[in-house]
């Protein structure tokens, strides 16, 4: 069975050396000082590896049931989310006037990555919460902010995204789900819903369902979808529950991995259904919901790489086979542990260099977040729009592509149950899909957000990444072996922007031929980015009395790898781009 | 339920218009004229499509289960295996002395990747006899031949290959399974073997073990590894069948694919062997079965793909989301089929422009290997020695990659399991491990293979690719949109190969670290080679009356998406290389 270790020190590096967090000026940060962050990381910790962790192979092997309309999770995760619960970890970032404890989100993706590393189907119950919640708190009355939060915030009743139906995945112009309404201002929801995360379980007293559906006679396509409250159990007036909703679990999917998560077809049959916000404005209520979601994915693209790494190591460093071919590194035992061998240890390097950058990148985004609503800073706002799809479409491609990789420093034991490291790549490849297909985060990227604000935002962006070059270059090590590749993967990207805006004007195909390597480009050079002040701090601290100079060392090791290694891609989807739309639309759909 | 349409097309014109077989002057080939391929390959592709593919998902969720040392596959499995075996393709291209058909191995790669393509588990029954019959035709006594090998041809024995042992894989000089010599010159042979495809099953009467054990007294490490025939009945005299062997199935493995084959733990408990060979000298018999399963894994690797393809590509012309930014495709319908979008058919065209580059790299290889042992031609040999893990370590990464680029084209569906797509990527996700992990194969190429015959073969190689471009290049568009890009995709192979030569003999792990982006590097070298052959022919024949022109110029365009978009890999991949140790070795182990 696998094991996972909290990446405490990582993260407490991260926040506190590279981010300085406490000098941020965001309201809230002046609490999270270095003690506080490491007491809370600590008890997540605790109950990600002892808790959740083994309940991860054995929501796995065990899945979910539907008997007579109700879903059984895996046991053991009725007790585990009320152990959850009771620490308070649902509501950590929720608004205290709703009895939440208004952490900063920042806190929230540390504690996420932990949960989701040790149990991403099991975490998906709080996350698909976390998210209704949001959509709630941001576009709900005051009325429906009383009526549902405390409870979601508090666990016993959770929450869900329905957007998906049989037809329409990405398209959400063709929804047919109906919402007519009635004469005592609610609205009776009918349609079926598909792939709904969590639609039906044991483990809360109600579900919060979010539904999009058109009232009928609304506008057509996007513009003509309302966002509905439709809860399982209707709740009185008092608070107490009432009538149970016309709404049912029809079914749960078969699939590929995230077995101990509930995928539910969704039945609405004249259910009750409370409009949130406008009608034929859900869509903009659904983007908060969907923005938020889509950072979750992203996390849980590397945070599975993240686990499947410790895994790889640990086998790495016990698993005899071979000799160091300069010399036996164990020359009492048979062989020697196969972290000598190079190739393994590049296969390791590339998944360790890919989830500590990973983590950098997810930390400095939910950064952004925290400033953009705390500060209510506009500039914020716009950079994390932008970095939003880089966010979950490089690190969902890179994170399963690690999950891969650790899986294939095994070997055999790779391919089998027992070591497990095959459920983290079956449970990683969903997140490549969902909330929006990795192709969809690349036309976001490329139809929308480059030119956000006129394009202001990604030139913003770029001055960020040539500001912290200039303020940095003092430092000829680091200048040799981060700055320099930095700036060359950032010209490249450059160079691939400047092409879309000069060639996508004569035909948008040219821009979204490239969008794909676009995005994996912009990915690489985040990271890069990333790695770049990660070693800028190193240095920095490794002058400082009592560093812990091993950790520190390996960081920047660590990086120069990244820079090495994985960085060049950039001049490989540069070229891709600049090959333009013709080699992708030169081919008649009939003759494929 | 996916779907399976041999693509004998495409290898009809790889045959004769790319390999032009007819002309090849190796014996057996005369008789391989446009006619005779057809009739064999419809044959092979009726028998896939309609009898092996249905029976693919069945594995998969049937498994194999083992009940009191028996294993039963799953349903069907028995009948379709008898329906092949009366056809005759088990011994298509064995030696007709002991009933095969002596056809060479280039039409059984053909008829090979449909089988694997509709069912992968189910093929790797006979796949495994083939490599034993292999191993006991090239090593075995004339009275061995004569006792085992005509019901392996026939079908109604089948065969296995047993080299793993719980604590080791890849380095066989630790294997503890021992073989006793008795007073009537057989061997009694004890120990433990895991991982062993087909190792115990219902389809045949007999099972025949090939077995590496060592002698006791005999020398350390490899160098006393023994190979031994076991078989699950003794055979009498007359080749009736005798007594049970003292050997078990004590085990199967649960695993994330291929659950359709069974993979066993294997006991011996002083079964009675016999010697193949001289004793010690297993391993070059071992050998022999290795580099025949190694090609057979690469083509297991983007056979995968193919079907993958295949099944995306259905999926893309029609499902309707969205609508092609240049105009509706699809007016009357609500929306366009997503084949439309550009980022779609970047994705389709890397699928279908790996797929067709690999088979024919494949049926290439095929070729030569048909060449080595046909005309006694020591170059081809050593050619193919070189390609080897180039085959079998690119094929089956990209090949995998094919499948998870596929699912990625079916959205959400492709994570279920009603797609069935899935299921190819777990399937094709052991081709990347069995038979010696990737980065074996990559240790394989850089550590014996490039300085095989003093570096003349890997001189060879670049040889041939430059008189191929000298010999094409009066075709001015061939020149810019194939030959150019494969001189320059040639160059930088060559300056890796240069660069490892005059940093390896510094250290070493100059060499290995970069081992497996060479193998990558040589795998696009060879790809766009042979793209740029298709390339050609396909040229020439759109001048013929008649010729598919819609076929051609498909063919076109996906060789123009390889060269563009594909091959600037390998750039990338020499930056990596020329990287040398350091990124690599740099991290202390205890570090990590």
């Amino acid at each position: 069975m696998p094991s996972y270790t909290a990446p405490v020190d990582d993260m407490q590096f991260i926040l506190h050396d590279v981010l300085n967090i406490a000098e941020a000026d965001i309201p809230g940060y002046d609490e999270l000082d270095r003690e506080t962050t490491q007491a809370v990381l600590d008890e997540a910790g605790k109950l990600s590896a002892e808790v959740l962790a083994p309940l991860n192979p054995v929501g796995d092997a065990q899945g979910c049931t539907l008997e007579n309309g109700v879903v059984r999770t895996p046991e053991g995760f009725k007790a585990a989310y009320d152990q959850m619960r009771e620490g308070g970890w649902m509501g950590l970032d929720a608004d205290p006037d709703y009895g939440g404890q208004g952490m900063p989100y920042l806190l929230q993706s540390a504690t996420g990555e932990m949960f989701v590393s040790a149990n991403m189907a099991f975490n998906m119950y709080q996350g698909l919460t976390h998210g209704a919640m949001s959509a709630i708190h941001a576009h709900g009355s005051d009325a429906q902010k009383q009526m549902y939060l405390p409870n979601m915030i508090e666990g016993s009743w959770s929450g869900t995204m329905n957007l998906t139906e049989p037809h329409c995945g990405t398209d959400l112009g063709l929804i047919r789900t109906k919402a007519e309404p009635q004469e005592d201002g609610t609205y009776r929801i009918t349609g079926q819903k598909i792939w709904i995360s969590a639609g039906e379980h044991d483990l809360t007293d109600n579900i919060i369902h979010l539904v999009l559906a058109k009232i009928p006679g609304g506008p057509e396509g996007v513009k003509g979808i309302s966002l509905f409250i439709v809860p399982k159990f209707l709740v009185n007036e008092d608070g107490s529950l009432g009538d149970r909703n016309s709404l049912s679990c029809g079914g749960l999917e078969e699939k590929m991995g995230i077995h101990g998560n509930a995928t539910c077809v969704m039945n609405y049959d004249g259910a009750t259904g409370f409009l949130v916000g406008e009608e034929h404005k859900g869509m903009r209520a659904m983007f908060t919901m969907m923005n938020e979601a889509r950072l979750g994915v992203g996390l849980q693209g590397y945070a599975q790489g993240v686990v499947a790494y410790q895994n790889a190591l640990a086998f790495a460093k016990d698993r005899l086979q071979g000799r160091d071919v300069t010399g036996p590194a164990n020359p009492d035992g048979p062989a020697d542990p196969i972290i000598v061998h190079p190739d393994v240890r590049r296969n390791l390097l590339h998944q360790k260099s890919f989830v500590e950058g990973a983590r950098a990148f997810t930390f400095w985004g939910a950064q952004l977040i925290d400033r953009a609503h705390r500060n209510e800073d506009a500039q914020a706002e716009a950079m994390i729009s932008l970095l939003t799809p880089v966010l979950k479409g490089f690190l969902t491609d890179k994170g399963f592509e690690t999950t891969v990789l650790a899986q294939q420093t095994l070997g055999g034991s790779g391919f089998t149950r027992e070591w497990g490291l095959e459920q983290f790549v079956r449970d990683a490849r969903i997140t490549m899909i969902y909330e929006g297909t990795n192709g969809i985060q690349s036309l976001d990227l490329v139809g929308r957000k480059l030119g956000l604000n006129g394009g202001k935002t990604v030139m913003a962006f770029f001055e960020m990444i040539k500001a912290f070059i200039k303020e940095s270059e003092q430092d000829a090590v680091l200048k040799a072996q981060f700055l320099d590749p930095l700036k060359t993967a950032s010209k490249d990207l450059q160079a691939a922007a400047m092409w879309f805006m000069s060639h996508g004007i004569k035909d948008p195909n040219n821009a979204l031929a490239g969008s794909y390597d676009f995005m994996h480009l912009f990915g690489h050079v985040c990271l890069g980015y990333m790695w770049a002040r990660m070693a800028k701090a190193a240095h920095l601290k490794l002058e400082e009395e009592g560093a812990d100079a091993d950790f520190l060392e390996a960081k920047l090791a660590t990086g120069r790898y990244y820079m090495t290694r994985q960085l060049p891609a950039t001049g490989m989807h540069l070229r891709r781009i600049e090959s333009g739309a013709e080699p992708v639309m030169d081919l008649a759909a009939a003759n494929f």
